[in-house]
């Protein structure tokens, strides 16, 4: 647990979500409206900033220690995934890719944790027997 | 098609979803807040601001027409479902919970419309043997 | 008063804010990504996002009855003013122009009726006396 | 100037704003629903719920490098010291109140070198003429 109460994976996963929010708006009103041509295909551009919306919800479930959490994650993590593809497809947007794939697989965990009953905080916590409600 | 570019069925599941959203928030901040006691209930107050955010966003994908709009449309059908069912729980509130299932009842169409490769248009489109693809 | 207890007057700046928040969302994400040229310049697509968050947010606040909504009303009226002249310089963008003055004047007119004590509501009450505090 | 061309002062800022965010959001949706009482009072709850969400706006303004960041954080620096006082008011939420005091300094100093054509980057440019224009 961290001084706030949200689990340490949760914080994690947090820290993902906003740090891919902020690199996706970011380059997306900057460097891709500066770039210009493939950088604002309708298609990249709507997915890049589509998921920096996302990220920004999906962190918001998990500041409020939503229980809906874990399907919200799931969603996120198949969104940052397109971007991370597309971002690589265009070339040129390698802090984007990065930080679409942490947070791909930051969101996985969460979302595996929940659906399996694993509160994703087995590294810090093994054998302590908690149960599987990760948030509540 | 709308005049301006989205389709019919995507315009009226954005529709749902702004109202659900519109709805929720102001409820949660005015009704429940002056109401207290249950309806600050923390699951049930956090579910309330969620899902008014949730949807928010869903409306998002949709108005750019993000061809990831089924999936986040699924999940927002989920949290819509579970607001309804927390809102029943706490009683009067009838205006959030027609909100929310009408909102969910729509995300739930629009996410079956792409899964299936049904893209929702069959009311006005019968037979023009369109691709299951509905926002691209 | 509406049946939910927001005023008439904010009621309807919140129709303005939400109506120019989807214009604004809608046109930036379909018509200027598809059209592209002066569409994609980087200060016209910045302004048009910009201003359908600031719109989403100024409505979010009416929403919550925030006693802080005559200044947020104030720095939405700007950006959607100066969104109005970008979209008319750019030209082809009449809904989103009439979209922003429309927000502009409501959103200007919540801002005076706080700063100056008048509510706002005199159509509908008048001489009922009542004091300036429009949203508490 | 940071990597990503937005410029060390609203950098900074943009740091507080998401800081003042994410602190603020959190301790709503914990603290304050799980303390209930006064920390439920609905215009402190508004307040904290709707500072979360400008200060998010107002970092967005300044991660798209918007020319009217300045009118946006001159409006955030406002609700950040409501915020701030009214925080101080319940008592036991120093960690908000020490949030949401430096997002309100930060965003003055932003709001300030935009209105008076000081770039706020004096620290690092001095002596380098560079006109008022922060972000563009």
């Amino acid at each position: 647990m961290t001084a706030t109460g949200i689990p340490h994976a949760a914080s994690a996963c947090i820290d993902a979500c906003l740090h891919c929010y902020r690199t996706c708006l970011q380059t997306a009103m900057n460097h891709c409206l500066e770039t210009g041509g493939r950088h604002v295909e309708p298609s990249h551009f709507r997915l890049i900033t589509n998921c920096a919306q996302m990220c920004r919800t999906t962190a918001d479930f998990m500041l409020s220690s939503s229980h809906l959490h874990g399907r919200i994650c799931a969603a996120c993590a198949e969104v940052c995934g397109a971007c991370a593809d597309s971002c690589e497809q265009i070339g040129e947007m390698d802090e984007c890719v990065r930080a679409c794939r942490e947070c791909e697989q930051s969101c996985r965990r969460m979302a595996n944790g929940q659906l399996y009953g694993d509160v994703g905080e087995r590294a810090s916590h093994a054998g302590a027997g908690q149960q599987g409600q990760l948030l509540m």
